[in-house]
């Protein structure tokens, strides 16, 4: 309780200098310098190799405790509606890469199969069951369809199999007449490249995971995540419309391809394909009716309506029934395949082709995977672990790659079931992979009638969320305006400069803000709130009130080589008298000066000496102590040579302020350059006869201070205060003592 | 001095939150948002005509103050050692640029000569007429050789002539026998192309100043451009072996051409021409030897002994009078034709092919020169402007592209005289520009047998003080880790990737780090230092003691999106108790509560109501001001239905502390990410019955989250301290109100 006595008032100590500080609270000598304990910091500590074998195959750790009484049930239920949910959406995606169908199933079933195993976990640590299910197992109503960006990556691996293995290649004379594309010979060529890619995107990723480069999704900030998916979404919705419009079209690569698209199309809109767009219209409207009832009745329905299945059984029923495909000229997805096919190798004769587009494919991939976990990660308060994540979609990656998969972003997207289905686990989503594979092996080839036009259009509704992104533009306009600019040029550079280039163009703009941003701080000159001993801008609190002859001055940002001429720059500003001209005139001054002096001397020099001369020397260091300026003033009139003669001894104007403060509580680190500056700033204002302590400097950057050689005879740690209002007591007793000082010798 | 005397001791004032803090101090409703403002800072403010005029001619303002008296004679003297040494130089850039040695004479005349209207002035106000002239007149003995960046622009030139002006092009067999390349033709042609780049490097750099693109060399630290020019001072070096060794070498441009040209240099070492190997060694002793002497006895001497000159007029004389060319096959430098030429027109058919270079240049010339005048102004104290400077180079570049001038850096080397040699201003520029002037016109023609290894000599031996920057390395090691690491990165990047690219790696790099550096704080818990109220490190200071129950935390840094993450998770590191787990744990408790509680109902439903359930929301508002939980506890036993149970009462761990205080001293900006994370930061606490409190909180920081809609209900400004010891000051006084209120319940 006396503890908490002495603590509820302000015991009127004395004013402690940095220097005095260090003694009284016994600091500890600086510890060596920190670049060592950084790497250490990012560097894998020696783990057992049970936890290492924890930690790259998680289920191991959770799968015995998994509490089958409670949970399997709700699992099943839950992995049967998202088997079935799934569905269309993998034919979707195979449609979106430019690949026959039935990968689109492969892909659906082995990644998410592998991902069981892999899939992350929260921490290290045995965390409770939930928790390590946690990252695979998210649902969120309005985050549900999540197709969006794990269309992003199909469509990066569309653009590229339609640029490399063109449809032209293979085309065949058959009856001497038309040539027709031998579609066979094409996806061959096709599923061999993609896979190639999909390999090779695996290796990416576990290479960068092993090399613990996942840290990179911290520059992925929130608002550039956002503008990013929402930006890939338009991309995507421009690559389906030619489906929905029934018109045949090639494919663009590079940037502002999605220019060169959308005009490409609006030229051939006149070959509008009537039957489709009508198809795609009845479909796209409802499965948006269905998905806003959906919506509106979660909570009454056992679980949510099935609606793109229903779409896509109905849609080939009548297919099949009218035969569009010959009436209409309605083009279908055509022969899927039935069976899995054994593991073939992919080509390494494309790598060298690929590599590059591989890596943008790993890097996007991952990037959305781990901005749409941090997403839920901030709404659900869990983290992810960023280099297993990436590990974890490396190797679903490389497998899927020998069994004809695409390159997935995240199996994120598969576990987006909503709760009310009742999924507690990854086990719902192998349950989910297991009724696609049922899907491959028997009813697929049910689906060659299906109209790609209705693929099409659960792709283009299923972007619907991502459009919801665009109202972040008004609420980011009231909240933040810096993140406002982040995600409007992340959106345009996405658009403009396509999914990979827009991506680095992002993040390195979205850093650069954060230069900026301590580029142009604030600066301020602070008063003190009356009676109090709290400090803040003159100009935003009425109250605060300069104290008199100091300047007090701060700001916002810390200060490092590019900032510290515009600090320096800022104090002499609003320190209200041109510093750098006072000193000129000074330096003139003195040069006078000695002339004279030099004059005098020789007629003394002739006279001879009446006074010694060396009995000046005590009075600088008076004038270095602050206040001794009317000492000197005294002697001046006497002594013809003052070796530091003043402001007022040379007739020059005396700044109105003895003293300045520099708060330096938002400094985080200081660089040589600001280290020269501030000494610079010491020496200028010393010209000129003001004192500069600096105020509430925090421990690191008094060692790099130190470190940096700052310190020296002229700045000393007692120019050093834990606070600003030690600072200015100190300066007014300073202040005080002298003025007694001074009439005592009167 | 009443106002004094307040200040001089602690006033045992009221602990203010910052909500009372704003009412007390009358603060001002926040200013509208900020980027407004910052587009306007950069903007330029309509100037009168005449300060414009000023401004970018500032001779017009020095030039009728012009002291002819006291100045004339000393800038005369100047400007004649000045010409004199320079002329060597002169010949030796062109020889680096690949061209005839009178365009190197051109360059050091006319560029020179104008940028005495265009130079840099040191404030837009009339300052004193020394503080005008110091961009251009700089002496400091141990700077002086700064030939190593002019050359830096020459090489880059000169791989450019001769990768698209190459001399097989000019190959024509005279007597039907050897192809002998013809010089003439091919020289023009040179001169044509370099002309042009010259023209193009000038309109670039007035376009950037112009666009007030001069802030860019703020991104130029002190150790990114010691390494720079350390790294260009190797490029230099190796351009010049072929010299020295007297063998013919192509040109390599691109990466790592460096490598290259050494291999290619290594295997052709067996051509070495003894007689011109010897010839540079002898050149370059003498050199050496005369400039240490000058540089000891630089009191003494009234200039120093331009022993450039002497060598290449005493090479010169032996080369003709021994015939060396014939004789030992020394290359020489050939005709040098006298007179001026009258200016051409460029030829704008290079403009497609040489823009990407010319920007290079454009941008590593400013760079350079901007960079060197930052060296003297953190010398000198004054600044330079960056805009100004970009203009004025570009008009001497632009202009002197017609010329025939090669593109110039700065003519700041030319200014570095020694102020023994008594020049003053700018017309010491002028006057030595009138001795080059002279040479061309008359002299120029006989120095036709001068060896070109003397010129490589020339520039090597300049190179040295270059070279000395490798000295860095220590002193950087010692001082500033991060740093050397900038000065290691820049050089080998410039090594590896050439001027141009490696130039914005580095800058690049640069930037970087200070992200690196906001992303690995700090992190430490605070205690109070014994009887004091300043709070610092426990594990720095030895008399820091934690105050009981209450956990301050304080990173190093600022908290934006990439780090905040880091933050909250060292948080709940350091307050010692695993916050998530806990949260967890009650999750479940609760749950369990609440099974059991539906049971009670149920049973209590049976047996009719005994209490009315109403009775106790009063409580768990009790339990939100922080010290409630005794009382909660005491209720626990009587009332089965507390609708918020505590831990304690759910039979778990209770944390240690019940409060944390964050010190956002160092926070200087927040973004949309960073305020999510408090807000879960504040949530998650709550959840295990800790207040969060925070302190020292910026005035611009506290605005910006209050327009990121931080605080709530929950969430108020009477969470916000100004100071760390006001928070804890107000947590202990809450503690006993609530201990007493506690035992009178009792």
């Amino acid at each position: 309780m006396a503890a908490e006595m002495a603590l509820s008032h302000r015991a009127p100590r004395e004013v402690l200098s940095e220097a005095e500080l260090e003694e009284v609270a016994k600091r500890k000598p600086p510890t060596k310098p920190s670049l060592r304990g950084c790497l250490h910091k990012t560097r894998c500590s020696g783990s057992a190799a049970k936890s290492l074998l924890f930690r790259f195959l998680p289920f191991l750790r959770w799968m015995p405790r998994y509490p089958i009484k409670d949970w399997l049930l709700g699992d099943i239920l839950s992995g049967f509606s998202v088997g079935i949910m799934h569905l269309p959406q993998g034919l979707a995606y195979a449609l979106l890469a430019g690949l026959p169908p039935v990968t689109g199933l492969y892909s659906s079933f082995y990644p998410v199969f592998l991902y069981f195993f892999f899939g992350t976990s929260r921490h290290n640590s045995v965390g409770p069951l939930r928790e390590v299910l946690v990252p695979t197992l998210i649902s969120l109503p309005t985050l549900y369809p999540f197709s969006g960006p794990f269309a992003v990556i199909s469509v990066m691996i569309g653009s590229l199999t339609e640029s490399l293995v063109p449809s032209e290649n293979f085309l065949e004379s058959v009856n001497g007449s038309n040539a027709t594309v031998n579609e066979e010979l094409r996806d061959a060529a096709r599923v061999e490249l993609v896979a190639t890619i999909t390999v090779l995107t695996g290796i990416f990723q576990v290479a960068l995971g092993l090399l613990q480069f996942g840290f990179v999704v911290t520059y992925l900030s929130d608002p550039l995540v956002r503008g990013y998916t929402t930006a890939a979404s338009v991309h995507v919705l421009v690559s389906q419309l030619k489906n929905i419009f029934g018109v045949s079209q090639g494919e663009n690569s590079g940037p502002l391809s999605l220019f060169v698209t959308v005009i490409d199309l609006c030229k051939k809109l006149p070959e509008t394909n009537v039957g489709t767009l009508v198809t795609a219209i009845i479909a796209m409207v409802a499965i948006l009716i269905v998905k806003e009832l959906n919506h509106k009745f979660a909570a009454k329905l056992p679980m949510p309506i099935p609606i793109e299945l229903i779409t896509i059984i109905v849609s080939t029923g009548i297919s099949y029934g009218v035969n569009l495909n010959d009436k209409f000229g309605i083009s279908v997805v055509g022969n899927i395949p039935s069976g899995l096919k054994p593991p073939v190798a992919p080509n390494f004769s494309y790598f060298g082709q690929v590599a590059g587009n591989a890596f943008a494919i790993a890097v996007v991939g991952y990037a959305i995977c781990i901005s749409l976990g941090k997403i839920f990660a901030l709404k659900h308060g869990y983290k992810v672990d960023s280099n297993q994540e990436l590990i974890a979609l490396g190797l679903c990656n490389f497998l899927g790659g020998f069994f004809q998969c695409f390159a997935i972003s995240c199996s994120m997207s598969r576990s987006l079931v909503q709760e009310s289905t009742g999924g507690n686990s990854q086990v719902a989503g192998v349950i989910a992979s297991l009724v696609i594979l049922v899907t491959i092996l028997k009813i697929g080839e049910l689906f060659r009638d299906l109209p790609k036009a209705i693929l099409s259009a659960i792709i283009i509704v299923n972007l619907k969320g991502m459009f919801k992104q665009f109202s972040d533009l008004s609420s980011l306009w009231k909240s933040n305006k810096v993140d406002l600019l982040v995600w409007i040029v992340t959106f345009i550079a996405t658009l403009l400069l396509n999914l990979d280039i827009g991506l680095a163009a992002s993040v390195a703009f979205g850093l650069l803000t954060v230069i900026f941003r301590t580029q142009l701080p604030h600066y301020s000159i602070l008063g003190r709130i009356s009676d109090t001993d709290v400090y803040r801008d003159v100009v935003e609190y009425e109250m605060a009130q300069e104290v008199p002859g100091v300047k007090i001055f701060r700001s916002s940002s810390t200060i490092y080589f590019a900032n510290v001429e515009l600090y320096a720059e800022a104090l002499k500003k609003k320190s209200g008298i041109d510093v750098d001209r006072l000193i000129e005139k000074k330096k003139k001054a003195l040069k006078k000066l000695k002339k004279q002096q030099k004059k005098l001397e020789k007629e003394k020099a002739k006279r001879k000496k009446v006074l010694p001369p060396l009995q000046s020397p005590s009075l600088p260091q008076n004038a270095e102590d602050g206040p001794g300026l009317s000492v000197i003033e005294l002697n001046v009139g006497e002594s013809t040579t003052p070796s530091e003669p003043t402001l007022h001894s040379l007739g020059l104007p005396q700044p109105t302020f003895h003293a300045v403060i520099l708060d330096f509580s938002p400094v985080s680190f200081v660089d040589t350059v600001s280290i020269k500056i501030l000494k610079n700033i010491f020496r200028d204002f010393h010209e000129i006869e003001v004192d500069v302590f600096i105020a509430s400097c925090s421990v690191s950057v008094l060692a790099q201070l130190e470190r940096g050689n700052f310190f020296s005879s002229a700045i000393t740690k007692h120019s050093f205060f834990p606070s600003v209002h030690d600072a200015v007591v100190h300066i007014s007793r300073e202040r005080q003592q002298a003025s007694v000082d001074h009439s005592t010798r009167m």
